[in-house]
């Protein structure tokens, strides 16, 4: 019996979003004991005071959603991140350097963000809903030797975007999984069904704002 | 007669843009002579390096499109993209702070961001699809408190969102304009009457990604 809440990353992305619903989110995490929360730079100092007391990891993103920044300010971003709290960092990978076939790039943009994550764990977005399978497999395998610890599908924002899928789940953890990396879906994941399926396929985390519907389902 | 190209700053934000459509809309802005290109850090260093013959001045954005930034990671994403040779910086407002009331972080977000410009001006993008009229009112003072130069409307990126509207236009200009600060109007200009009609509500600055279209309609 699968425990799901040991799987997700309760998240919560809006751009809009007030301090109370960050706590009433929060609270949402303590209840239902969530593996971690994923939420904007400027709330990580808040969520760091106000799970002082819980296992619950505080994960953050940067360069996100687009991932068109400069590798310096993801990785300035990283490090300002987790000294004020977070205890893993979900970056974006520029998209355009993959459609350039700048691999040098693609290389250099995760291990200078990684350098400045240290011992935390580093997350990098591959957002497949933009990207081949062909591109998919590339970008894994980059990650691979970039020495990212995971891979993660998507990051929920693109216009009509799918998100995780099951087959780029799969793909991605056949390709990263051999070297010790692991797999977090994210992106369009509303229900319990495919929760598990993503699990099924892959995916060690199940990054989603949908988990009280999936808890209580 | 209005010439609409000295109003245009030819946008391209596409999170997934080659190297290819890059260089191409640069010379759709050569060709018609736009005030300006708007484009991510990430192609910043090219556009400078296409461009250096021309008047036409390269605009960046920082924590674009979430705005959910530190103002520190803001400050440094803008000061690498004069480094790089942009002319002037767009960054996103922190809308939770709106949403917050929290006046003073407003402030010292956008002072931090200003500092780091120095002398270059800095756009501040209110996101007014996601604001209430008194919300957008009390920003624009904002701006003006901060010493901002240009107080923008939109990312363009708000999903279901409409953009740049003729009455946000003209309240913020009637709030700023006094204060010596101009209004770039942004977000879902796609012909030659919208962008008129933001002109005559108090619009210096077009930011569009349909120029080509409204110059040759």
């Amino acid at each position: 019996m699968i425990k799901l809440n040991t799987f997700i990353e309760h998240t919560l992305l809006k751009q809009d979003a007030s301090k109370q619903e960050v706590q009433q989110f929060l609270d949402e995490a303590i209840k239902h004991q969530f593996l971690g929360v994923c939420i904007h730079p400027c709330y990580v100092e808040l969520a760091k005071k106000y799970l002082k007391n819980s296992a619950i990891k505080i994960v953050t993103v940067v360069g996100f959603p687009l991932g068109a920044n400069l590798p310096e300010v993801k990785a300035f971003e990283a490090q300002k991140a987790i000294e004020n709290g977070a205890d893993e960092i979900d970056m974006v990978i520029n998209v355009s350097n993959i459609k350039n076939k700048n691999w040098d790039a693609i290389i250099e943009d995760i291990e200078t963000v990684k350098k400045a994550c240290a011992d935390k764990p580093l997350k990098v977005i591959l957002e497949t809903d933009l990207l081949t399978s062909d591109e998919i497999e590339k970008a894994s395998i980059l990650c691979v030797e970039a020495k990212a610890n995971f891979v993660k599908t998507s990051t929920g924002f693109v216009k009509n975007g799918i998100g995780a899928k099951v087959e780029d789940v799969a793909l991605i953890s056949k390709i990263v999984k051999p070297y010790g990396l692991k797999v977090k879906a994210s992106g369009g994941i509303k229900d319990k069904q495919k929760a598990l399926d993503l699990i099924s396929a892959g995916a060690d985390r199940i990054g989603t704002s949908s988990g009280v519907v999936i808890m209580n389902s």
